[in-house]
């Protein structure tokens, strides 16, 4: 087990310093290393929770890397090297603006646990067949960060949603899902153990980040040509709720793996 | 959400103070009110992982409520108002020496969201009903804490195991299981969401400490005259693994809720 820093709150610092509570304090320094944080758990955005509960600012002091979406289902969110990132249901991609928020994100503190050369694989899923021989971490959740180039990438976003929401697995049926070719880029993933059912996505679940940062998506499929992977071990998980209220009239029991497969999989219907 | 405050580690704070490293630190204050830190998963217990991987010191500084076991699955663990008490195999209360590790345990900073007179109740599932009508978090988890007088309490605790370790449900074949009456002292409860199953234990978990700290255990049922209940509605929840390696090897997807329910709640064969 990781020893875990104790924390001290910013307010006794504060206090210690004699500075003024109205100062601006100080950036934080990052979230404890191999502590990866969740917003809130997947069966609540499978049941429709698309409101944002966490700015994206304090998404970011939580970590560097990770992804997950925007409130209102608005595309898919993708935290790079500090960064958070948009990628819009017409698959442009955007920096977030500071006024948004998150229903549902996945952040660490990226450290390389270990790095080894990527292998070229035809499909995503011969390339995480590979990785899981190389990462036989199974209980844990590990971050994954591949930098390289792709014959060809697979990828979807979502359109920005109004309430009421519907559930995700309908609205994931009016998906944009397009096929880019010879892209350099990296794939921010996050394999999350099978224990975590419900509460994360089961397995792999990748975003994909073009070098100009001009594209990118959840990836569906991808021609892994080379490059570099990167992976952080997580023996920490914590998951911050929504207040109490609405959060609690929510059916988090009813098994939904089935379809909630089908919405981080499937190429729906297809068109592009 | 509630805004988490940001951390500052005591190292910069040593700095800032200009603070040799080597001087001995102040007590860092607890860990913030309302997140609820559990160590490992309830169903790596349930195949047996026993042995310590959090020292007791280190889990005190993640809270001062809660409930676990202590390596070798030595009896039953309370931690009230920030000390820890292990309630041995045969019902005997003693203060966790420091050298002790728990392989399970959940804590908060117990800090009451509110609080109430605890109803009569002739049996502990009549208790449950009537918290739950009081309690509608359903979807959090929720730290429970009942000063009161109850007319019976009828308790468990569990023997320390020597490797190689038996699943839980068989070692509880063998729990002590015994009634007292008239007793005077302070249920402390945890009530994890339905979603947690396999995590944490579904419902309610409690456990009972005589108001002079002699006598207490695991609570399979009881009879409450009355009391006072105070509640704490945690909205971040932190679990820590085991580092890599063994605990990998563990099946923690295969559903165990049926053996959890019995271990939990069954006199077992009742013997004292």
């Amino acid at each position: 087990m990781g020893r875990l820093l104790p924390k001290i709150r910013p307010c006794v610092v504060a206090l210690l310093l004699s500075v003024p509570a109205c100062s601006p304090a100080p950036r934080p320094p990052a979230a404890p290393p191999h502590r990866l944080t969740q917003v809130s758990v997947i069966d609540a955005l499978m049941v429709g929770r698309y409101d944002g509960v966490m700015p994206i600012g304090e998404l970011l002091r939580h970590g560097d890397f990770g992804l997950g979406t925007l409130d209102h289902l608005d595309g898919e969110l993708i935290v790079l090297d500090g960064k958070a990132y948009q990628v819009r249901g017409d698959g442009v991609v955007e920096d977030v603006p500071a006024g948004r928020s998150t229903p549902f994100a996945a952040v660490t503190t990226f450290a390389a646990d270990g790095e080894r050369d990527c292998p070229k694989a035809d499909r995503l899923e011969e390339l995480e067949a590979r990785l899981n021989e190389a990462l036989p971490q199974k209980n844990h959740f590990v971050a994954v960060r591949i930098d390289g180039r792709f014959d060809s990438l697979t990828m979807r976003s979502v359109p920005r949603q109004e309430p009421p929401y519907r559930p995700l697995d309908e609205v994931a049926k009016g998906q944009s899902v397009w096929t880019k070719a010879d892209q350099e880029g990296t794939l921010v993933g996050l394999r999350s153990p099978a224990w975590a059912g419900g509460l994360n996505v089961p397995g792999y679940h990748w975003h994909f980040l073009s070098r100009d940062r001009r594209t990118g998506g959840h990836v569906l499929d991808c021609k892994v040509r080379d490059g570099r992977v990167r992976h952080d071990v997580c023996g920490e998980w914590s998951v911050l709720l929504e207040p109490a209220g609405a959060f609690d009239e929510a059916d988090l029991v009813k098994d939904r793996s089935k379809e909630l497969h089908r919405v981080e999989s499937s190429r729906g219907d297809g068109k592009d």
